[in-house]
């Protein structure tokens, strides 16, 4: 009975990691495919984002069935639960990838000024989902609190973005539309940092039974802070 | 056994109509505050947040409390998960708040002229929060489907919000800092309102069993329109 049990945990394993690929995939193919304006990239994009949905499904399918097949014990329940709630974050990413290849379609005058901040922001993003994924299949604790960590960076890239685009508009050199649309782009990355997170966030949980927000961490570090 | 169960299960609707309670206070305090320029409404915000966060951690436990217990049938493992991941959008919700808080407290030239759009988007967005977790508690399927449908209202007014904005910076008449935060006001809202949807889809996932995202009901729709 265990034995299956663990055969199929394994198996949920293999699925997060292959929903996790995808979404990397997305985010590349999205940040590439308006830097170097390839349209083929963005249909990749647009191709993938169901396969992302349908393996959310998938995976909740099987959670769902080991949560009814025989009583799980609490460590299996906290794994399968943390793995109920990572897919949901990995389908947003997906979302978000897609939204930024939408954009990248119609996007008119975008030049390679911003292509610093959002190639960067892209990559960080898209290391920062491989490292959740595989801090939850190899339960490892340091490389969740990593991928944490790793949101400064893509939070400072989004700030100094939009201190660029403020610049942009007053300039007037550029139109409105691709100012506001590079913006969106932006919070779109910085959202798939966030996502990125919160996956993180449900690793420490599978791990260590506690479900630690950013802002409880951020309020926990405070404190300490001022206790010194 | 199942009346304690049944018990533990109508507490859980309790705890998810307060928390429900506490996103439309904060959504609506934070759409008032920068309307009405009022800082101590979004102090209101500002406090009511972690309370959010709080509630989550409080249904969380709940929620594996029960699935722990006892062997819960399939229909109740269903109502059990759909809270588990209603929860997270309610306190995504109450982030989402709070970021329109936190602008709203350093917006400067904010004048009417966006009053309209952004103060209907808090409304409907409020309106879709309420009725989300009302038609879980009913178990109203048709209830659901409305709030569903409610979504173009917001979507609407975004788009129409994004022209306004060309048009603001096109002209020059406000500062660009200005513009990129209503814009990004605007798009808080649109999220809150694509939370409300993903509740109420979680709420279709309890009573009916299946989970159709928006993109799967745009598919079904187009196809049934070629079908004829």
């Amino acid at each position: 009975m265990r034995n299956r049990f663990d055969a199929q945990l394994a198996q949920l394993n293999v699925e997060l990691i292959k929903m996790g690929s995808l979404c990397e995939l997305v985010i590349s193919n999205s940040m590439n495919g308006l830097l170097e304006d390839n349209d083929e990239l963005l249909k990749i994009v647009e191709e993938t984002d169901p396969e992302i949905d349908e393996k959310e499904r998938e995976i909740e399918t099987m959670c769902f069935k080991l949560m009814l097949q025989q009583q799980p014990v609490a460590r299996d329940l906290r794994t399968i639960s943390a793995a109920l709630k990572m897919i949901t974050d990995m389908e947003r990413i997906g979302d978000q990838a897609s939204d930024i290849a939408e954009i990248a379609k119609y996007i008119e005058g975008e030049d390679s000024k911003h292509h610093t901040h959002l190639k960067a922001m892209a990559e960080s993003a898209a290391d920062m989902v491989t490292g959740a994924i595989r801090s939850f299949v190899e339960r490892d604790l340091d490389l969740a609190y990593e991928v944490m960590r790793s949101d400064d960076v893509v939070d400072r890239h989004f700030d100094e973005m939009r201190e660029d685009l403020i610049s942009m508009i007053r300039s007037g050199e550029d139109s409105p539309e691709l100012c506001l649309d590079l913006l969106m782009i932006a919070k779109y990355c910085e959202r798939i940092g966030d996502h990125a997170v919160n996956i993180a966030e449900w690793v420490e949980f599978a791990i260590t039974g506690v479900h630690i927000s950013e802002e409880l961490r951020n309020e926990n570090a405070k404190q300490k802070g001022e206790e010194r």
